[in-house]
């Protein structure tokens, strides 16, 4: 008896892709099979890192796209279309770490570069359709609960975006050096795990209390 | 402590079992290993077309059957083994996307119609399960709450049928264009997130107010 | 800040355990490659055969479970742990329907009759941890809620194990006809499905009506 | 329109990645392919070891989780980003129930015991991960609900710790004997499941009645 235009269910849904894709990250660690398990088990660093930082990652979006719907009220055919377009990214991390892991090492460093360039493409994807559904939530404001201050949240799109451009800054220095791009990766999720914007609320708010229903 | 017959509960099972099904899709989509990194990006083409398109037709069945289940009371058994059977054609789209995967490129442009007819045959599947749903939830409407116009819910079945032409249409068009036919389905989907069948209810009665349980 | 003993999210955790197991099914079916396609799709019958069957099955079991779990109103550390040998079996299905996939067909009679003795021998595993299950719950009755009528509930037990039967018996069958074994799961599972064993409840009490929390 | 602070929607994303990756374990069994099915079956047992003692050993994890967040009245940024470091070792298991179902059998016994020694090495990480995410909530407290008596809790970081100092002698163990290593496994989980740390609440406190919210 739920409906669609009650956040809640798009919210349960869209914590069941985050879940599903950051457990399913481990599939593409490769187990290591066959003789000399100490030498196989240390040829695979590039899986664990990319395992590491991947899921840091996909964590980090779990929580901020969280804070965010913590505010949304109601959502629309657009918000939930623009949430599948969010969540079709976040589900291809899995194959996005898997190619990290499978270039990172081993191979060419121009193979690496090209591995960390489109890895480091799915976060500008990431951050181009969170922007979009943060764009179209703040627009008028007309999804979102009571307590948020739509004017203040407007302005945030600048700042948004100038968060945002660390990533095509990262397809850049996949090129310079494909390791050193992973870590920055990791690095800035745990910043912005930390760090993130907060969504503006009207004086007087506490941020802690629930919205009474 | 719920009950079977708390729709809530067959709901959530249901988003579980999509969610799942919607995130499994990129491990049919193949992560590229060995020499040429650049060439084998570009040779799966194929495969991220098919995640692509079929991530957006599940997202759009969730939503369909989202908003059913909105008003949807209590379920019974017919309910939940048509349910069941819905599930079951939803579950195995991780496989046709990854035939079309296989055969879309590369391959004879007869494997790719045959590839293409499957993956519609399974659209064909869902829009009958869901047309059974749709009819057993409409025959007596003694499952809906009491928003919903019964007598009007009935009289959609007809144009549910017509909405679902398109499908054994796309069947045939495999054999005409199997990529042409990928991309209908891809815009089929939005068109039906965007406009879909709403859910007749008793005049004055505002959809976007829950229902007091 | 929910419980454990809180038997509400045991069942969440089943629920999500049941809609993964019934959701990775698709993952042992395998997904054609390679030239023929025609041929190939026809000669994995047996895959679909099993997935179809395993996927009722799961289904049916969820359902069940689901229905026990009505009634029950807390937990123990002995309900636990049975539940989680349970899913334990349930989990365990994707392997056993991958292994009839491989056997049914092809193989020597011998070996699908092996595979599908493997496969009804964890149908009498899951019947001997649900029924283990249902004896801990009817043993003393204190984790049901007030509506179970516990005496009538423990009498239950013989007729739960005379319907288990059927398990064992087609352990047999598997060593007669294979895919006559495989067709008898499904019926089965339907039958079940429809036709489950009721939990007794007190006089006048109506089982369509929430208990009052 | 729930908030990240909300306790119950961290503890449904960790009940999510919990259930994903007991149910992904299966994934590591490998299904006999082939003929001489008999002795295929035989040959895995070291899989179906690692299966069922992987299987208990989360869903012990999953239980203490639950049972500590229980009391948990509202989550910050710090447990978050524990809890998420929590869930990254237990998502990796289903991988280390792969390398020891990989090496406990046929492999020189070297290799059985580096793998076991990685296995036990992931419990140590756990421990250390649970403790680090104990130690955060009884350092002050303040995100514990009003039942628990927080200086007892406290003092209950020794015990937590000497409890889990059962983890680094098991990979030592691991170099006595590797089979007899993954058997103490599974004791120590169902020792735990039975056994756990209670959280200490204040007199008169019954951990049995729900927290009036």
């Amino acid at each position: 008896m739920s409906r669609l235009n009650d956040s809640n269910r798009v919210e349960a849904f869209s914590d069941g892709v985050f879940a599903i894709a950051i457990t399913l990250l481990i599939l593409e660690v490769k187990v290591p099979e066959g003789g000399g398990i100490g030498h196989q088990l240390l040829s695979h660093w590039s899986s664990y890192a990319a395992y590491v930082v991947t899921f840091l990652i996909i964590g980090i979006m779990w929580a901020n796209h969280h804070t965010v719907f913590g505010y949304v009220a109601r959502v629309d055919r657009v918000l939930v279309f623009l949430n599948l377009l969010l969540l079709m990214v976040c589900s291809a991390l899995p194959w996005a770490a898997g190619l990290v892991a499978n270039y990172l090492d081993g191979a060419a460093s121009g193979e690496a570069a090209v591995a960390l360039a489109v890895y480091s493409g799915f976060m500008v994807a990431h951050s181009l359709t969170f922007g979009a559904l943060w764009w179209w939530l703040t627009r008028t404001g007309h999804l979102f609960d009571t307590r948020v201050d739509v004017e203040a949240a407007r302005q945030t799109r600048l700042r948004f975006a100038v968060g945002s451009v660390i990533y095509p800054i990262l397809v850049g220095l996949s090129f310079v050096s494909a390791p050193l791009t992973l870590a920055v990766h990791g690095v800035v999720a745990v910043y912005y795990g930390f760090n993130q914007l907060p969504v503006p609320l009207h004086e007087g708010v506490d941020p802690d209390e629930p919205l009474v229903a």
